[in-house]
């Protein structure tokens, strides 16, 4: 059975339908995105994250689509082009959404049909479930039986296909997960769909992480990754620096789950990290939790060093950070 | 003026009131804690924290003192130093509690009078401010003007006096915060303080604070210690030992501060480390903030070994993590 959030956005005649993430697993809310925009708005605004973007930008590009069947296929397909260009703006730091626009605009041109949206949208929800499956598969073979992995934030499909490769190689495996602040992604997503799949699984503060890697409790430091640019940085949610650092420290291996290496970043310069409100920090699940006077600072994400990085595990197998040329040797860039 | 968590513990006669500091600053409740035993009761249940247990159980040792005068004194003797017992335990990994009871045994048995609880409790009071102000210029002559300073949690008189020192020396300070989950410390106590003391202050989340140092903006990491070994282990707030970590992965110096390394504790063998119910990591302000399915772990304190630590700032001044030895040179043992 999947877990609820493995299918948790959704395309259906009226719109997107997408699970509301900030509330789950307290509501299970569906919010309907009737257009593009709307589904914009929600990335945005946190209705969803960590995979559920890249499966709510397929789906609202179909949306855009069909919207302009009747319209001469050049000026359409602008229209489109737009849309897409819009819709990758939502989250900077991710790449997985500009491959989620170019699938389904790949697919428009070849056919020279926009009606082929809907055929694009499926191929890159069929590829992302399968490279996620993949580096999960990848993920299972690095940790022994009985392994206690730290994770940090949701990595969503990349650690349900890990959970579940494990449990096919009949592995058990135990995790901790830090409550990912100021969203509380692990504490509510991570947390839940852990349990949701049998998994033995303990909850910690997000200042906890480097005690428990001291311990000696911890086999491997496991989180995803947003991005990795060619020279090996990992940029992930914030908080992931900080474990990687402890890790390294502790000697605990950290693996960072990618589909791919971005050829387009070659190096950090080229990855723009998402600064959010920082008002953000200042509540929890919408209540204040710090004094109103202060001010909050919110980098969305931080950039991991090659040095803190043990493997960087794609759908094609696990590389060292400083051998990610090697994931594109023999195909034509 | 003092800030108003500088004097959150005060001795009535009707017993000891207690600002309630898991509602600072959203409510100024005080608790009036009748007994020695409520006072007990208040820091196991953290209605005070940080230093306010120092002064909650000095006052505590007047109020059984107060029940105990028309006893004979051995008997009155025996009765106070069970509760001094009852005190210490109350939470186990600072060791003020213990010199918190023992200044005002040192009293009552110099003068063979239980009444002069008192003159201890009002002496431990002075002396440790004593010590908390000389602390905090130590620590203010270390830092450059304008600096910018990481801390954790809530340093109570250690910060305030850190930051009264320096305005002393025409100094400014600039401040991030980490929020210092479960209890949020960091953002009601620190950040209110601080801004009651005209301090620029930008609040983070516990995991933010790697990427903070990595940045480049950090000077000094500054955090006060529960305890110190003599072998220049840090014991403090659990989220201590990631950002002294990560401080050192990236250049930034760490200060840890204590009033006195503990001669009882020549390792960190012999320091407890308070495990608390791990409930306590599943809400926030006593709201859930994880799926209830999850079970919580809860070490309040970390240890951050002496190769992390860049220097010990004390009453008497600034030492290594490695001379520690020299703090107490020259004094009878």
């Amino acid at each position: 059975m999947q877990p609820v959030l493995a299918d948790s956005v959704r395309l259906t005649g009226d719109g997107v339908l997408i699970l509301d993430r900030r509330q789950f697993p307290f509501e299970r809310n569906w919010v309907l995105c009737r257009t593009a925009e709307d589904v914009a708005r929600a990335i945005v605004d946190m209705v969803t994250q960590s995979s559920g973007p890249y499966f709510a930008v397929l789906f609202a590009m179909v949306l855009k689509a069909r919207t302009l069947e009747a319209l001469p296929f050049e000026q359409a397909r602008a229209q489109l082009a737009q849309t897409a260009l819009m819709l990758e703006n939502t989250r900077r730091t991710n790449n997985a959404l500009r491959k989620a626009t170019k699938v389904v605009l790949d697919h428009v041109d070849a056919a020279r049909d926009i009606t082929h949206a809907l055929a694009g949208a499926e191929e890159g929800d069929r590829r992302y479930r399968a490279k996620s499956q993949a580096l999960g598969e990848h993920t299972a073979n690095l940790l022994p039986d009985n392994a206690t992995v730290l994770t940090h934030c949701w990595a969503d499909l990349y650690l349900t296909e890990t959970v579940r490769a494990a449990q096919n190689q009949h592995k058990t495996l135990r995790f901790f997960c830090t409550e990912t602040r100021p969203y509380l992604q692990g504490a509510r997503l991570t947390a839940e769909t852990l349990i949701e799949m049998g998994v033995d699984t303990t909850l910690i503060t997000d200042g906890m992480g480097a005690a428990v890697l001291q311990s000696g409790e911890v086999d491997a430091l496991v989180t995803a990754a947003d991005r990795v640019t060619m020279d090996g940085h990992v940029v992930n949610k914030v908080g992931t620096l900080g474990l990687a650092v402890a890790a390294h420290a502790f000697g605990v291996p950290f693996h960072a789950q990618v589909q791919a290496p971005d050829l387009q970043a070659p190096t950090t310069e080229y990855v723009e990290i998402e600064y959010r409100d920082g008002a953000e920090v200042l509540q929890v699940l919408g209540r204040p939790s710090a004094t109103p006077r202060v001010k909050g600072h919110y980098p969305a994400f931080d950039v991991t060093p090659p040095r803190f990085v043990t493997t960087v595990v794609t759908d094609r197998g696990v590389y060292s950070a400083g051998e990610l040329d090697k994931y594109y040797e023999g195909e034509q860039r």
